[in-house]
C-alpha cells in the first residue's frame, strides 16, 4: 500500500452535523439590491418591512349597498324606517357630503363610507322607492353599527410587522408590497454558484456515447438544484486532472463566484484531484464526513470563500447537496434559521440494510387519511440517478440501526405536495 | 328594485365541481417547443422519454480497487490467492486487453471492466507488492460474481420509459436528460395569460394614497400565481367601465393569449362591468359558483378561448385563482390529472362559521409526529389580503357544516413543506 494512499485513507470523519457548523459562519446574507416588484416573487427580502400607512386607510364598504347611521335603523326590527338617498358613492371616489341622519347613500363595495355613516346595509335587504324623482329606502331590520364595514387599519394598522426579512416572496407577499406602495423592492442578491465537474470520463450532453465514458450529468442536476435553491449558477464546465491548472482555475471562480462546487474526485483514487488539492491545503474544512451517501464530500475555505468539493457519484452529488450546499445558499439569502429541517412520518414497510454511517436514502413521502407516510425507494445506491426523480424526500437511518414498518422516522423533505401536478 | 339588478340576482350558481368541469374541456396541452436542457428545469415535458440506450452502457466499476475473476478466487477465504496486476484503468478509457485468468487489473470508480474481468475487490482489502518491477495483489476474502459492478441496463435498460409527458422537469429528471444526451428538450409551451384589473378606485403600485382609492395589488398577485403555475403573465393593467371599450380590449388580449383573467367587476353593483360583459355574452359558461369567497367568479368562451373573470377582493382573487385557473393552466402544460388534489388533515381547533356555499378557508397546515394538522388563519374575509401570505392551504368546509377539533377535513396544498427556509 502507497504512502499516499495511507495518508488518504487517514481523511478525519466527521458528522453532518458538525459538517453544517464548520459551512455555517461563511453562510451569511449576502448583499441587497433593488428589483422592480414584477421580478420580486422568489426572491428574499433584504429587510424587514413596516406597514407605511392602515389598511384600509378609509371605512370602507363590504358590500354593494346603502350607508346607514345603525342608530336610525335600531327600531327598524319591529316598524320599516325610510331613509332618503342622498348620493352614490361608487368606488375611489370621495363621498360629497356627511351623512345626515334619517339619510342614507348608495355605496359600491370598496368605496369609502360618507363621515357620519357606520353600517352599510346589503343592496337585497332593502327595498327602492322613487317619490317626486327623489329616492327612498324602506329598511326592515337592524344595521349594529360596523356591519359590512372595514375601520381603518382593522386589517393592517400603522407600523405594523408587514413581512420578515429573509422571507421568500411569494404570493402573498407580493400582494402585499403592491398594496403598500414598494414598486421596487430590497432583495438579498442571488448568491452566485460555481459550478465545475472533475472527471475525464465525462462526455459533453451533445456527444455520442463512447465506451467507457458517461455524459456529464451533474453539471445539468446542480445547476437545477442551485436554482430551486435561488442561487444564479455559474457552469465552468469540467476541471482538468492537473493540479496547479484546476488550482488556477478554482481561484479564478472564487473571486468571481460566491461558492464554488465541484463534483467528483473527492474519493481515494489515483486521479482524485479535488481530495488532493483540498487534503493539502490550509483552508480546509473537512474532507470525510460520517454519511451515506457522499461521505469523502470535502469542503474547504479559499480566498475567504466557501469550496465544496460534491461527491462525483450522482446519488452522492445529489445528496451533498441538499444537505450542505442548499442551507448554504439559504444563509446567504438571509433565510430565516429552521433548527429542525426534517419532518417526522410512519415508514410504510421495513428498512434493513444497516450502516456504520448514517444514511440517508431516497424515499416517496406521501399524505394518507391525516398521516405522513414514507417509503424507501428501488435502486438507492450512490451511483443511480433514475431514482432522484421520484425522491420526495431522504429518510434519515441513524447509523446501525434497521427501521421497521410503523416506526416514526425523520424525513428531510425534498419537494413540497402543494402547487404540484394538480390539474383536473 | 330595478329590473336589470334583478336580473343580476337570478344569477344560477353551480358547483365548484361543475365549474371545472365546464373549463376541463378548453384547457388542452398547447403546442410544444425546443428549449437547450439548461432552459428546461420548471418545464412540462411534452412527449413521453424513452431511455435511447441502456444505463450503464458498459459493465462499470463501483469502486476503486482491482478487476477480477471471481473463480480466481474462490479459495481466497482459506488461502490467499495471488494475481498479476496486468494494467491501470482509469475513467474514461477503454481497457487495453481482455484479462486472462490469474490476472487483476486496477480499476477506478466508474471506469470500464476489462472483458472476462466480473468482480471489483475493493482497494483497502488487498495488500499490493512489487516484485522485480511487476506488481503483485494479495486476496484473503473471496469476491463473488458481480462485487461492485455494475452491469449494462442495470440501472435503466433500452426502451425503458424514462419520463411521462407532461412531467414538470426538476432536479431528477434533468440529471436524467443529461446522461441520456437530450441537450434540447421538447416541452409545452408556457400558457400566455393575459391579465386585466377593473375599477376606476385602482391606483398604481407607485401612487401616493388617495382617499377612497387603493393600489391595485391583484394584478401583481395574478402575475406570482401565474408563473408559480407555469404561465407567461401578460399585463395588461386597467380596463375601462365601459362596456364596449371593455370589450374590445378583451378582444384584442382574447387573440394573442391563451387565457384571460381580469379581476373585479363580477359583482351585482352597478359599475361591474365583467357582469354586464359576460352575463350578456352568447359564450358564458357560468357567473356564480356556490363557494365562499368568490361566488360571482365568471367565465366564457370568447373567440374559442377562455376568459375567466374573477372577484376584485384580493381573497376571493387569490382562491379563485386557485381553485379554477391553476388546473386550466395545468391542463395546458399536459400536466397529468390529479383526481383528488385536496389532502387529508386533522383539525387542530373548531371552526363554527356555517356557511350555505362550500367554504374554502385560508389555513396553516403542518406536519407534526407523522400527522397533518391544519388550523383556520385569523384575518379570512375574503377583502383582507394580509394573510394570504400564512396559507399553506385552503380547508373546504362543506356547506352548512361546522368543523371540529380533531376531525379528518380536506385541504388544497397551496404551498410545498419541502426545501423551503431550511438553512441551518
Amino acid at each position: 500500500m502507497s504512502g499516499t494512499m495511507g495518508e488518504r485513507f487517514r481523511r478525519k470523519a466527521i458528522s453532518v452535523a458538525q459538517a453544517r457548523l464548520l459551512l455555517e459562519p461563511h453562510a451569511v446574507p449576502l448583499s441587497s439590491e433593488k428589483v422592480v416588484l414584477w421580478q420580486a416573487p422568489g426572491r428574499r427580502l433584504a429587510r424587514t418591512i413596516y406597514a407605511p400607512h392602515a389598511m384600509p386607510h378609509f371605512a370602507r364598504s363590504g358590500m354593494d349597498g346603502f350607508a346607514v347611521y345603525s342608530e336610525d335603523t335600531v327600531e327598524a326590527d319591529s316598524v320599516a324606517v325610510q331613509l332618503t338617498v342622498v348620493e352614490t358613492i361608487p368606488c375611489g371616489t370621495v363621498p360629497n357630503r356627511r351623512l345626515g341622519r334619517g339619510e342614507a347613500a348608495r355605496i359600491m363595495t370598496g368605496a369609502m363610507l360618507p363621515e357620519g355613516a357606520d353600517a352599510v346595509i346589503m343592496l337585497e335587504a332593502v327595498d327602492e322607492d322613487q317619490v317626486d324623482r327623489k329616492s327612498y329606502i324602506t329598511v326592515k331590520r337592524y344595521a349594529p353599527r360596523g356591519m359590512n364595514v372595514s375601520w381603518p387599519g382593522t386589517e393592517v394598522s400603522e407600523g405594523q410587522e408587514l413581512i420578515k426579512a429573509g422571507v421568500r416572496i411569494s404570493t402573498g407577499e407580493t400582494a402585499l408590497l403592491a398594496a403598500f406602495g414598494y414598486e421596487r423592492v430590497e432583495v438579498i442578491r442571488k448568491p452566485k454558484v460555481a459550478v465545475f465537474a472533475t472527471g475525464s470520463e465525462l462526455l459533453h450532453v451533445g456527444d455520442s456515447l463512447q465506451p467507457g465514458k458517461v455524459r456529464n450529468s451533474n453539471l445539468h442536476m446542480l445547476v437545477a438544484q442551485i436554482e430551486t435553491a435561488g442561487g444564479e449558477p455559474i457552469v465552468y464546465g469540467n476541471i482538468a486532472d492537473q493540479a496547479q491548472e484546476a488550482k488556477s482555475r478554482l481561484e479564478t471562480a472564487l473571486r468571481e463566484a460566491d461558492v464554488v462546487l465541484t463534483s467528483g474526485g473527492v474519493s481515494v483514487g489515483d486521479f482524485d484531484i479535488m481530495a488532493e488539492l483540498i487534503g493539502d491545503s490550509e483552508g480546509k474544512l473537512f474532507d470525510k464526513i460520517m454519511m451515506r451517501p457522499g461521505s469523502p464530500t470535502s469542503a474547504a475555505l479559499w480566498e475567504n470563500k466557501l469550496l465544496i468539493a460534491l461527491s462525483g457519484n450522482p446519488g452522492a452529488c445529489f445528496v451533498g447537496f441538499e444537505l450542505l450546499v442548499r442551507p448554504v445558499l439559504m444563509g446567504m439569502q438571509g433565510a430565516v434559521a429552521s433548527p429542525v429541517p426534517a419532518l417526522e412520518a410512519v415508514m410504510h414497510q421495513d428498512f434493513d440494510k444497516v450502516n456504520a454511517f448514517e444514511r440517508y436514502v431516497r424515499a416517496k413521502v406521501w399524505l394518507e387519511g391525516g398521516k405522513v407516510y414514507t417509503a424507501p425507494l428501488e435502486q438507492d445506491k450512490s451511483s443511480m440517478m433514475i431514482s432522484i426523480k421520484e425522491a420526495e424526500g431522504l429518510i434519515i437511518v441513524p447509523p446501525g440501526t434497521q427501521l421497521e414498518a410503523g416506526e416514526l422516522v425523520r424525513v428531510i423533505p425534498l419537494k413540497g405536495w402543494g402547487t404540484g401536478d394538480a390539474a383536473f
